[in-house]
Order: C-alpha cells, then structure tokens, then sequence
C-alpha cells in the first residue's frame, strides 16, 4: 500500500474529500475482456448509499458512477478504469463549526499536525465518504474473481452479538443491519432507535466470508493473505481490529483444539484458521471480522481544544450515521473481493 | 508489502528457510552516518532465539548475525545493510516424516497446492525462524526513530489474562514470559509446564506499546500507521488478530466513552484510540495487541492426509515451543519498529 | 512504474482514452501548503495543446484541466490531486478505417494481441493524448521543485540539427519548433511543410536542461536519477532513445576527455556527464535528450494485415501530427520535473 | 524500480559493496519448479569475472556464487533466492589515496554530497562490481523464459563501429570483445592496447538482441517494455545513452521508411522498431544499444578537488579496465532477461 494506493497487480487509487467536487478510483491491472458497465457497480453503491434507512445518516447522495476509461464497447480494455462519482449534497455549513476546533476521535487534531492545515467540511479525506470509491473498485473486482461468493453481515452491535445457532443468511438482505440474526436484528433497531436520540453512538463487528476461494492465493511472507486482508480492513474508516478464523478466541484454544483437521477431498473438519494457512488459502471459506467503533460526530459535548490549543466543548452537529458499522459491511466486501482479485492476479503471475 | 519485502522507503527484504544453510535480510534505505555494528543488533537475536528458557523449542541457534554490506567505519552509508545468520542445528532427519503428510494447521498443505511441492525440512519458508531475519532488521529501525520507547509483553496465555491493576513494567525482563503480571508470570509457568507433558500447546496475545512516537507519522489512507501496522503484525507467523488500542472492545463503547478528550498542551485523558487517528499518530502511546494461536506441532495425533490424498494420522516430534507466543514478543517490537521507521521516513519525505 | 503509475513517493496514476469522455491524472504524495489552482496547471498544457499551430494535428481540444480534489482554500492539503480533463474533439469516425486493420508503426497489433481486442478510436490508451495527463501532473511537479528551471527545446528535425554556436535560448519561445536557433528553425518550416504536403512525417530530437538541482538527489542503484530519466522519458510515445549527457557520443572520448575536471566550489570544468554521476546528481545542470520517431500515421500507403491476418494496404487519414517531436516538448519538461520532484522527495526521506 | 531493487513480480535486490565481505542478490518471485543450482549461474559470472583477458582489470575474482535459499531438491520454491558471492582480493590499499580526493566522472562527490561521507574502498557500492550480482540475477531470468534467445556484443568501440554486413554471431565468442565482426575485433585490440599504455580509457556501444519473444509482453504506459529496458540499461555502470531499434536513428528518417510494414503471418518487412509498438512486443526481436563512456579510472592526471574543497590532482592507479564497455555485455544480457522476465509475469498476472 501507499500514499492513496494499494494492491500488488490489481492496483487501486482512491481520490476525493467529503465534500470537493467529486470523488473517485483508478482501478489499474484489470483483466482486459470482462463485461463492464455503470449498472454492474452501481447496485454495490446503491447498498452502501447514506439515507437508505433511518439507521444511518440522513445525508442524500445519488451516488451515481460513471466509467471514464478502460472500457470499450462494454468490455474491459485492460487500459486503467477510471470511476467518478460526483458529490452532491454538499451543505458545508454543517460543519463550519469544526475548522476551528478539534472533534475528539476523529483525524482533525491529527490531518493539522501532519499537514499543517486540512480541509474540514466533512472531515476532507478521512471523512468515510472516501469509502464509496472502495465499494465502486470492489465491484470491478469481483467480476476478477467470479467463482468467489463474498458476504458479509453483522456479527455484533453496541456489544450484543448474534446468537450463531440463529445464524440465517437470508436474513441479512431483510433487516436494515446486515444481520443474520432475526432476533438480535430487532434488539438492534431498539437499540440504535435510543443511542440516536440520546446523541451518542454504537460500535459493531462485521464478519465477512469468501467462499469459493481455491487453495493456493497469497504468498509469504509479507504478502500473505491475512496479512494483505488485515491492512486492507485496517484501512477502513472507523477500523479497530481485525481477525483471521477464530482470532483472538484461537489464542485461547489448544494445539489440538485450533489445528482444522484433514479428510480426503480434501475436506477439513472445521475451520479455526478462517480459510487460510502460512498466509495462503486452504480452499475453505476465507474468514474475516473487523471491529469498528463508535463513531465520534455525536450530539453529547465532550471535551477538546481548538487549533489555538485552548480548551473548549464539542457538540458535533452534521448528518452522522449513529453506528457506522452498518455501513461498513458492503465496505468490508469491496475490501475482501479487491484483495482476493490481486492475490489471484498475483498467483497467476508466478504460477502460471 | 510484497512477496518478502516491506516497506514504503525503509525496505525490508527477508529470505531462508528453516533448514538451509542461512537466513538473512537487506535492508534498504536506511539513513547514512547512523552507528551500527553486530553489537547493535545480536542482543535483539538473543532475545528472541530458541533454547533460552525450557519454555520454548530446545532447537540451539546461536543466532550470530554478520553485517556483509551497507556500513563503513561503523556507520551505515545509506546503501542496502545485508544481514547473514547461519543456520546450524538443523537436524533435518527430525522433520522427514512430515515430508509426506501434512500437519494440520500448518503451512503444509498450502505450499504444495501453490508451489507443487515444498521444503518439508522444518517447515522451510513458512517456519518462524523467519522472524529472527525480521528481528535483525528491527534492531537497525530501532536507531531511526531513537525518540520511540517500544516495548512488548504479554496479557495473555492460554485464555488467561493478567491482571491490569498489577501491571508492572519491571517484570517484563524478569520472568520467561514478558509478562507484566508477576502472579500471571507465575500461573502461566504451571499451565505451559504442563501443556508441554501432555504434548500440546498454547496461544497468547502480544501486547506492543510505542512511547515517544510524535504526532503526525502515518498517511491516508491506504499507509495508514493503523494500516501498516495490521498488515505487518498479521504477517507474523501464527498471528490471527490484531487490535489498536481497544479494538474489539471499542466496539462495544458507545461513542462519547470511546472518544478521547483532548486538553491544552495537547494531552489527551485517555488512549482508547492506542495513539492513531484517521491512521495518522496523534503524540500518544501507540498501542498494539496481536493474538497468536497455539502452534500445530503437538505430540497429540490429529487427523490429517498425505501428499498422496489418503487418510492418516500425524504426530509432530520435533522440537517445538509449547506458546510461540513467548517467541513472537521480541519480533512484534521488530514489526513494530520497523513500521514506524519507514513511516518517519515517509512522512520526511512528503512533509519535509 | 507500473502500468499506469509511476514515482516513488510522488506517485502519478493517468487514466483515459483518445475518445473516451475524459482523460486525467491522480497526483498522490504531493506536499501540503503549496498554492494550487487551475491557473498553475492551465498554461502548460495550453502550451501542449494541438492546433496552436500549422506544424501539428488539427484536432481541436480546449484541454480545460479541473481539480476535482487534494486542495482546500488554493492550497494543496497533502491528499491526492485528481486532474481531469474532458475529451472534446473526438470525431471518432475518422479513424473507423482502423478497426480492422493494424497501422505498422502503431500499437494495434500489439494491443490485440496482448488483450485480445482494443478501443480503436485515436488508438484509445496508446495515443499521445495520454501526454496531456503527464503534462498537467508535471504543472504540480515544478512547484515542489522550485530552485530548478526546466527547459527543453528541439535540437534535431528530420535529421537537420541545429547549430549548437547559434544557440539563442530566447528564440525558443518565438518558433513554433521550440528550437534555440533561428536559422533551423526556418529551415524546419521548410520541411515540415514538406513532409506535410507529401503525407508524411519526421522525427525529432528534444533536449531538455534543469537548472538548479542541489548536488545529492538520486540513488543506488536501480533509483538512479538517471535510470529514472530514462525510463520516464522511453514512457513517452514514440521515444526510441535517450541520452544523459553526451550520451552515445560519450562512448567515442576517452576517458581523460570525458571526465569533468573539478576547481573549487565546486564547479565543473564541463558537463559531459549531464549533471549525474553514479545516478546521483552533482549540481551540474541534468541534461537529458530523447529521439522521437516520425508518427506512422500517414497518407502513403503502405503495407499491412487486417486483424483476419489477410494483407492490405492503409492510408491513415484522422488528423495528425506531421512531427510529433514538436509537441514533445512540454511532455519531455513535465517528465524531467516529475522525476526530479519524485527524488527531491525521496532524498528528504533518506536524508532529511 | 527502488533504492536497491527494481522488477514488477519478479523483484531483484542487490547489495554490496566492492570491498566489503560479500556481494548478493535476493530474488523473489520466481517460479517454484524450475531446475537451479549454482552450475547455471556460474558459467554467466566467469563470463563478466574480472582477469579473463589482457583487455579487463587485473583484478581477481573466483566470483563463486552460492545459493543461500530458495531451492530444494535441486528445483526452485517459490521463495526468495539469495545469492551471495564473496569478495576476495580486495586489496583495499590501492584506493586509499581516493578517499580523500574527488575522481572527476566518478561518483565520489555525489556521494558525499548525498550522504556526508562514503565508502571509498573500491568505490564501494559505486563499483561496477555490484554488475556480478545483476548477472548472477539474470541467469536465474534465463530459465524463466527459456523461449527467449538473448544475445549482446559491442557494435562500436572507441568510435570505431563494426560493419554490419560483416556481422557474423559465431565471432562474438571468439575474440574478447564479443565482436561480431573479426575485423572490428582485430583493430581493437590495437585500439586498447594502445590506450592502455596511454594510461587512459575507450567508450563502446553494446547491442542486445532478444529473440522468440512473443507478442504481448509490456504494458502501457509505465510499464512499457522499452521503458523498462531503458530504465534497467541506464541504471548499469557507466551507461549514458539507450535505444530501442533503430533508435536516434529512427528520428532521422520519414514516417514511411520507419514504419515496419506487415505480412501475414504475421511478419514484418523490417524491424525498425526493435520490436517493441506501444510499449508492447511485437513478436520481432527486441533489440536495444547502450552506450557506455570510458571510466574516468585513468592513469591520466585530471584536475580535481579533494574532500577539503581544495584543488588538486588525481591519477587513479589501481586495476581498471580500459573500456569498461567490454564487461558490460554480459551485464546487458542479464538486465535484458530480468526485464523479459518480469514482463512475462506480469502479463500473465494480467491477461493469463
């Protein structure tokens, strides 16, 4: 990864502010001859779009894309793709009360130290609009890796996770939450209802599971699959752990516990290690969980400083989603299918 | 990050197998006038070598490192620092019955549906004694960010976490485990003594905190120090989770807890965020924990399959650690050292 | 570089089409605080743009550059700088002769027979309109390089070289051939006007100069300043060689005759190095030379295949450039400032 | 390419200096499978090893490879391959009195500039030594196209050109010059015997051709084939000039004369192109010249400065080559098969 890029092969570039003209991606190293068009990208933007339920922010957005390159004809010319998604509902006024002082656990006080000043309407760069280009590039790649089924849903939220036994993928289509858990889909809206009216704000898990990944993407040591996914979830807004198959639980398991055992096929028995091993697939479901935490744009004041370092209160006013992690689930998607696409690319470039 | 390097300007390039005749690294764009000799990296090998404790694998490596390139009159010249380790106890004959079965969570079965086929002898490229080449290669990070205060321990073992009012800096260096928690230390003796006997093993969870790092280091968004930081500790053999500052658990704050406060100077009233926001270091401690599972050599049979597809059972002899966890301490402050060099660097070059 | 990026931490992605509806270019790693508007990029690319003159294509573009991100308030913020510029003149009937059949010379053969098929209209990525991207991307590359002063100008055309004891670089501005002397260049009239009418083409060779680069930027041994130069210059369409110094001509001295004696200051007695020397600049001005072909697209016919494999002959019509050397030369100056920017950057991250 | 290193997904680092203990490279990337052991990298170092004619240093080297990893069982793994060559007479005294004193055309001031002091032993990393590494490199290149007949040989020495229509290959192993013209062959040893006593230094050109190379390799825009060869050829010692077919040739001739017309087949009626259109290979051979200035290690007194700022003398003493051009072939062939290489890597990432 660098700067404002990422991918070994199947390199992505995301530009944009929350509230410039527009934003976008430059997907580069795409397959030539893939059938591509607006409508196989904007169905992916359509799902993570704001103002989609009254669980998340009530900013609009269209968020229409439009391809300015690397198709012909309606197919990929393995030229680079560029995607341009323009903003439009800007109202900068919102946040005219932030230039000038810092909101605690957002990127103001930071952006100002790195950079000496920032573009503050809507948070600039690290506002999690950015992320809208990560769900475009997504959709490109997973027409890169078709034979792979990518879902993901949520697994917790505001600390009230799922019951497993209740798990129903049908259900995460049906309930504003991704969840598959009817029960625990209900308990949420509650819970969401009463943090937004009490201005404050939630945190949730989101699992996401490939399936279909065949045995042998990813490579050591410092490209390994889990490692390429750990950075790439990572580098989502609002991020603050990542795990591989059991994670943090295998930790607490024995040798004999935790090692997934082999049947003829193969098969394995179960699957601990989240699908991947020494940093390569194993062929099962390639598992990951991503921990996002509250957001901090919340109603109830909190203490802080202002550029000229004196102290003061915040009350962050804006359009603010009350547990971002909703909207991150089609996120952790674009992530998972983008690096999955360039650890094939990357495969197949050394193993033919 | 790609196959073996990493690294955005300070680029670390490992290489070796378990069983060949060294391992080693190249270090590349190291600053020039820096003081370095062997003395300046071999304490860091010893830390992390194998036989110091009966904790860990019996393996003997004396693990001395010779510097072949890149210093002059004991200074680094800026030009790429080769560092050499011989492998010695090699004992290859230990590992040839798992030449044709594969070990059930282990790199195994994936070289060989990636490559073809694989260097068996101690698991060859996939084995942790990579790490000693990444533990080197930290020892010279270490001289490029003298500011930064690193130091890694242990909260857990075997789902047995110390106990944080007991937190004692001064017992890290004192017991076996780099555990901060003397009464923890103590348990974990009994519970690692006695998973040993009955032939399995134990996970552990890595703590790593970095004292002194300025605001500033880190870059949206996809060099993210968050970003970086996940990608590289994942990378660590047998790691299955990372977390920045409380990571999962923040996600079961709501946001006005999860915010850190910030007044004049700037200080901060607490460090949920572990010291980065909007991937960008904010002048607090940045905080990093990295589950690691128990290791799949054990004593215990477990079922698994050959090369061959047929059904069988493996025990793994060998000489093995009982918690790689214990092992990995030192190479979690190597990774660490080692991002945030490259992120100094980075952030001089753009912001001068 | 890779595909469709290049630099080292000022990174440069283009994207876009001869016929697609825009063309642009994402600057990624700039600086933040350096005043940036359209006003900045505009001029150079005006200076690039075709039509200005009867010595180049008649296509009409305005090459209106927008940023549509990376600066707040007139000031670049540090986030990537997205530059696009919309496609306007594109009469794409012009070159539907060439759908089916290769122009020797040109990239369609190759392009099929790499991806399969190609977007055929102006020769899609593979035409010199991509050069307006680098153009406005090297607009941002002369603000981070302030202290230099980039000049290139024609110094062969068709063969007819200047005469280096006439060398008026005030007439540079003045001819449409950007040449420092006035008799070649109103002897270039002449032949271009020739070549024109006969329905055919020259080539040309560009020399640019930079003042001002410190001693110090560069590096061993694959980042060499010249290495970099000359990758980035043979990027160029229709570049067949490059030169650093005196180039080819350096391997007909000896070595006593090509060595540049130093007095103090230092100073050099000469420049046959070109201002490197082992890839690191010696404060000397860079001088770099780059020899363009004569554009293939031409009204004699001559001999090809169709993409059947059948044998024909073409005739290419479309509007072109009689001598593409001539507009070469805002491309070979904006190349010359993005190398130099890239390792002024990489310099300070080394070296501070 | 970077500092050290330099390929798309087949990445070459190399390291060392002229008097240190060793040099090396590590390769990553390569193909598991393919048969290697130092017998196929050793016959391509005797050919650059330094004291196999009276016309090379006098310098003596074994230059015997070992292979540090990355093999088993006599086949590659897939992981890195470390090749390390040890230095053995180094006899650092011989360049004492440079380490003090500037050699004009050498890159002892840049480095000081760079850097603040230097290796002066040799030339340290400066030294065309580093070019053993780079050969042994390229013969691990060789098996990964082994469709690819990669020939280089000088086509001018001293200003003194071979007549093509005496070019005869079976020469080029024959004399020590790999001069593919017995005349040209005879007249330079005269030619550097006699600049030898002067105590001074010839330039040569050296051609590559690469044959069997099919169409499709390379990739637009900064990715060119020819872009990579001139970025890799120009990064060699002593190198200031690269051409791609006809080369400064080419913009001397009209549209019609360059452009390489097409039969079916397909074939061409010329290869004025040097087999290489849009940056991509054509299927004809890729062939590239580059242009090597004498060495500035002259016996010939030059003005200079020294360390101090103060004027001076220098007559480099040591054993030099006196055309440095001579060596370089070898060099040629290897940075040719790296690049092809790499290139077919990542065209099958891409297009499979």
């Amino acid at each position: 990864m660098s700067f404002n890029s990422f991918g070994h092969v199947l390199r992505v570039t995301t530009w944009g502010e929350s509230h410039g003209p527009a934003i976008g991606a430059v997907i580069d190293g795409c397959p030539p001859g893939l059938a591509l068009s607006e409508a196989d990208i904007q169905p992916w933007l359509d799902k993570r779009r704001p103002g989609s339920s009254r669980y998340t922010t009530q900013r609009r957005e269209t968020d229409q894309v439009r391809i300015f390159s690397g198709t012909f004809q309606g197919r990929t010319t393995g030229t680079p793709i560029s995607l341009v998604i323009e903003n439009q509902d800007q109202r900068s006024k919102d946040y005219s009360d932030v230039a000038n002082v810092y909101r605690p656990g957002h990127a103001d006080y930071t952006y100002d130290a790195k950079y000496g000043f920032r573009d503050w309407r809507g948070g600039g760069r690290s506002s999690a609009r950015e992320t809208a280009a990560r769900v475009a590039a997504g959709a490109i790649a997973r027409l890169i890796v078709p034979e792979v089924r990518i879902h993901a849903y949520l697994v917790e939220l505001g600390g009230d996770p799922i019951d497993r036994s209740a798990f129903d993928a049908e259900q995460i289509a049906v309930n504003p939450f991704h969840c598959p858990d009817a029960a625990a889909a209900e308990r949420w809206e509650q819970a969401v209802d009463a943090v937004r009216k009490a201005g404050s704000s939630l945190g949730a898990v989101v699992e996401c599971s490939a399936e279909g990944v065949p045995a042998g993407w990813g490579a050591p040591v410092y490209a390994k699959l889990d490692g390429d996914l750990a950075g790439a979830m990572m580098s989502i807004n609002a991020a603050k752990g990542v795990e591989i198959g059991d994670g943090f639980a295998a930790a607490r398991l024995r040798g004999e516990d935790n090692a997934d055992r082999m049947r003829s096929g193969p098969t394995f028995l179960s699957n601990h290690a989240g699908g991947i091993l020494g940093g390569i697939s194993s062929g099962q479901p390639v598992v990951v969980r991503v921990a996002f935490k509250p957001t901090s744009s919340i109603l109830t004041p909190v203490q802080t400083i202002g550029r000229d370092g004196n102290e003061t209160e915040i009350v962050t006013k804006g359009r603010h989603d009350p547990c971002v992690g909703i909207r991150a689930v089609p996120v952790v998607e674009a992530m998972m299918a983008l690096v999955l696409a360039d650890q094939k690319l990357l495969h197949r470039a050394q193993c033919g």
